[in-house]
């Protein structure tokens, strides 16, 4: 095992920005003019992920949900900062692939990475991320107003689907289920603080984040059952409602869009009109095609519940 | 026990600056025109701070070392991001002491949280935090040049000891020690990118940071031990020359100061010569007042080794 300093400078400075002045200073030095976006996220062996997922995953991952709180505020990735508490004993090879991971990311996404900390711990492997990004008109999760409609992007639920394929809860015979919860797609370059009034990602929960939407908005939402769009693989694998409907790690964006901007939609993604913003107190109905009510035991995930 | 969002809304919202948008939405958005210094570390329960250390006091200490990497560039800290992975079954009280310790040093360092995670580990407390420091003049690593005195602000070698007396190998009637390993003072605002050459905080150990100032900038190091300045609390405790020399977490600043650049130094902190840079391969080399070399086992910390 190299020490802490080889390990920096053999399998994170080939990713450094030039702004990261190759990670041997106190701090990079970033010039921006503008607005930056700022978010972080931790992601726990156990808790985020399986502690058997590969490394080159997990390093995705953690960079994508990022990532996904980008997009959700219409904002342009940047660069990261990464912190990592690897259990002692790791092996060089494990740092050789999380590196190799943030590699193919850093060309797919076009960011680079900015500075960090390594450590060891005695407990599971903990990450964290900061990313920075760019924006002009930034997509908040206030502003959605009664009329508008609720759109999403993609399919939801695959990956709620996934982990539990991965539990051997379920069958994923294309193991499309399973990639989808290793490895969202952060839906960036969809400048959709230009057209939707509110908006965000859904990473707890749709109903649990749609409901996000109408506290910041003030407003109550309704979600019809039926138009939820699902994969083929989510269709085959024959799974429950609820599932679908409050699991999380889609990272989806979920947005509220005026009448007529529909037509304003970016191409390339789906996206699908799952329901409407109604004037009323802050709460999410869902009904079925009769519009009857669905009921959910929950609406999504929380930790310290 | 509260659920995570209200947790946030209870302990963590009445920390953010408006920029953080009452941490409701995915990312924070902040206007900036400069050059950001960005830093991130990472902490965890019995390799940075030990288990029963108070909340407060971590989270003090969490927010200090990154400030004092911002100190290291001569920067200004503008706000900072931080996630957390708290053990389960972690009381409320402790959330609450948490976020005190953030809140007392907002106070003193004017900085404000700009946004984080929250989440729960099966492992020890795992902490990371972004700081964002705005820099005019940045004091870089590389740049010492041989002539250069080397200068130290402060005591060396005090948090070292702390450590120590808090394990009982050591005696601090006073708990000046104890305080100094638990609570680092961010040498914030002394504007030293206009006058030194290079600089660091020291958080390694003297030796090894010293040697990280010598590798960047390309030159040697003498450093007298005689020179090298202790408090009355670390002279009390009759530490080993070594201890002082290697011991990390002092986070004082270690400058090189071009010939005569010493009555530019800021007043309000004591500013100590202890050797100077020298022409020759990157090298520390320790001399006690007779100029004879002290051997020492160990340079510094790092993980991994």
């Amino acid at each position: 095992m190299s020490g802490e300093f080889d390990l920096i400078a053999r399998h994170f400075c080939p990713l450094a920005a030039p702004e990261a002045l190759s990670l041997l200073d106190d701090a990079a030095l970033l010039p921006v003019s503008g607005t930056l976006a700022l978010t972080a996220d931790a992601m726990v062996a156990g808790v985020h992920f399986l502690p058997n997922d590969p490394a080159d995953l997990v390093a995705r991952k953690l960079l994508r949900v990022n990532l996904s709180d980008l997009a959700a505020m219409s904002a342009e990735p940047v660069g990261y900062l990464v912190t990592m508490a690897v259990p002692y004993g790791t092996e060089e090879a494990w740092f050789a692939a999380f590196a190799g991971g943030l590699a193919a990311d850093q060309a797919e996404f076009g960011v680079r990475l900015l500075g960090g900390d390594t450590t060891a711990t005695p407990g599971p492997l903990t990450l964290s991320l900061t990313a920075l990004g760019r924006v002009t008109t930034p997509l908040r999760r206030q502003g959605a107003q009664p009329g508008d409609g609720l759109f999403v992007t993609g399919t939801i639920g695959d990956a709620a689907l996934g982990l539990l394929a991965l539990q051997g809860k379920l069958a994923d015979p294309t193991g499309t289920l399973v990639e989808r919860y290793r490895l969202p797609r952060p839906r960036l370059g969809l400048r959709l603080g230009e057209i939707a009034h509110a908006g965000l990602d859904v990473s707890d929960g749709l109903v649990q984040d749609v409901g996000h939407l109408c506290a910041c908005s003030g407003v109550a939402a309704v979600i019809e059952a039926a138009l939820v769009p699902l994969s083929a693989a989510a269709r085959a694998a024959g799974a429950k409602l609820e599932t679908i409907l409050t699991g999380g790690d889609d990272y989806e964006l979920a947005i509220a869009l005026p009448p007529g901007a529909e037509a304003l939609l970016p191409g390339g993604v789906a996206f699908t009109r799952i329901g409407q913003f109604e004037a009323g107190p802050p709460a999410v109905r869902v009904v079925d095609a009769q519009n009857q009510p669905v009921p959910l035991e929950r609406a999504g995930w929380q930790h310290f519940r």
